[in-house]
């Protein structure tokens, strides 16, 4: 069974830097970090111990493993570039299926941490899911091994799975940060400070984790409190794109609602 | 200066429960607690060593401060048994003006904690914004004065802003949560856990709290990731309600992007 021991790195990216730092605290050696960006090279090298690179060749030689994480749209030009190998080679994407990384190599898989990163922020990498795929069971093997060193939560998801795991991110992570940020926005365009609303913002995520979200669901729409809502939407006139988000959000979730009870009831008649 | 110790409660729902347990640690004497329910009052009196009642008359003689903690709806109704009384008086409500407490009393005000509250999970109180508002600045400052016992974040908010800010927490608070549960729904369709993008939400929410939304957001709309965003639209065609709100989703993101691009340059060119 192959043993993980040394990867190389193409990327320097937030998800490149928190896996290298995450690799290197677990004893992986990291010889080389590639990036396009010399500075960026440099940086996560320093910490990780590594050579930087921005000569993509010194990838290929002599290693267990070669990491990919690079943006969706550079991943081709990469594989492009590495041509022909003999590591064992996955990428880092939510969204890319497994089978492009065929091109380099007979041995090849997915890496998706399925977590936000930002390079300044520092999380616990134990608690980050990591979802595995790979092109063969021993090549698997190999993956959840190391994987285990990094994280207590690993999941094996292949890449049609992946998709949908990445289409129901983005309502858990980057639609959220777009409303926290219209709260953000009214709340100053009314001279109120951020501040006051972020408690509500954490314990809403805790609880809805804690719980099930299904089951937390309050305001004005789930009351279907009209009176409320027509203030609301009185209120946010002035801002058309909020107001037409308000309106669909609150339509959403009383649609839901009902529709929620039409099926309940259907199944009791069953 | 009017000082807080004997405080009676009207109303036994999540918010009166909190509140309520969080005055009793604080060395509040609750003589009365009263609801509608006689159960939910029994519930509530037993962990504030306070008497429960059925009686509405009971909760307004010899009182420093009567809290009416019920939903909006019921707030007329309650204040129309009331009556006419001497003490202090407040509601806990987010979008009631104060003035409707004037009705009970000549000393009224609004203590609203903004956050969101379930009877059976605990939270810290200390860590609650505590929204002031009162007829008078003594009141205010009686109500200052409880409050510094209750929590470390006050705030003077008026009936105005209130109303603002309420609507600001929906933002913050329901329509993530309807989010995650589209999110939940839709793994739960496709047979994945729901688990695995738990790590995601909380440190989404911390994310932003710490750093600012408007600096956090990512995503394939943010990217203006056309590909990726057709795929999704795609998988969303089964779910006709959650393609809808992906799509205005999408596009506000975008449209505030480029919003926000056109505002920088008009600032810098001024």
């Amino acid at each position: 069974m192959r043993e993980i021991r040394k990867i190389n790195i193409i990327g320097a990216g937030n998800v490149a830097t928190h896996l290298a730092i995450a690799l290197k605290n677990a004893g992986i050696e990291i010889p080389f970090i590639y990036s396009r960006n010399q500075e960026s090279a440099d940086i996560l090298s320093r910490k990780c111990r590594s050579n930087s690179t921005t000569d993509i060749s010194k990838i290929i030689t002599d290693i267990d493993l070669v990491i990919v994480s690079v943006s969706d749209d550079a991943l081709a030009e990469v594989l492009d570039k590495l041509g022909k190998g003999n590591s064992l080679i996955v990428h880092t994407s939510g969204s890319v299926p497994m089978d492009i990384m065929s091109s380099y190599s007979e041995n090849y898989g997915v890496l998706y941490p399925l977590q936000t990163f930002s390079k300044d922020r520092d999380l616990i990498f134990k608690e980050v899911p990591l979802c595995l795929e790979a092109n063969s069971s021993e090549n698997l093997e190999a993956l959840r091994k190391l994987a285990y060193l990094l994280t207590d939560h690993i999941y094996f998801i292949d890449s049609f799975q992946r998709k949908e795991l990445h289409l129901a991110a983005v309502f858990a992570c980057n639609f959220p940060n777009f409303l926290y940020s219209i709260a953000e926005d009214f709340l100053k365009k009314n001279e109120l400070p951020f501040d006051l609303i972020k408690p509500l913002i954490v314990e809403t995520a805790h609880k809805a984790i804690a719980i099930s979200p299904s089951k937390t669901q309050t305001g004005p729409a789930f009351r279907e409190d009209k009176k409320i809502i027509n203030s609301h939407l009185q209120m946010l006139m002035k801002h058309e794109n909020y107001g037409e988000v308000y309106k669909l959000l609150t339509k959403s979730i009383i649609d839901l609602k009902k529709q929620k009870k039409l099926n309940d009831k259907t199944n009791t008649k069953k």
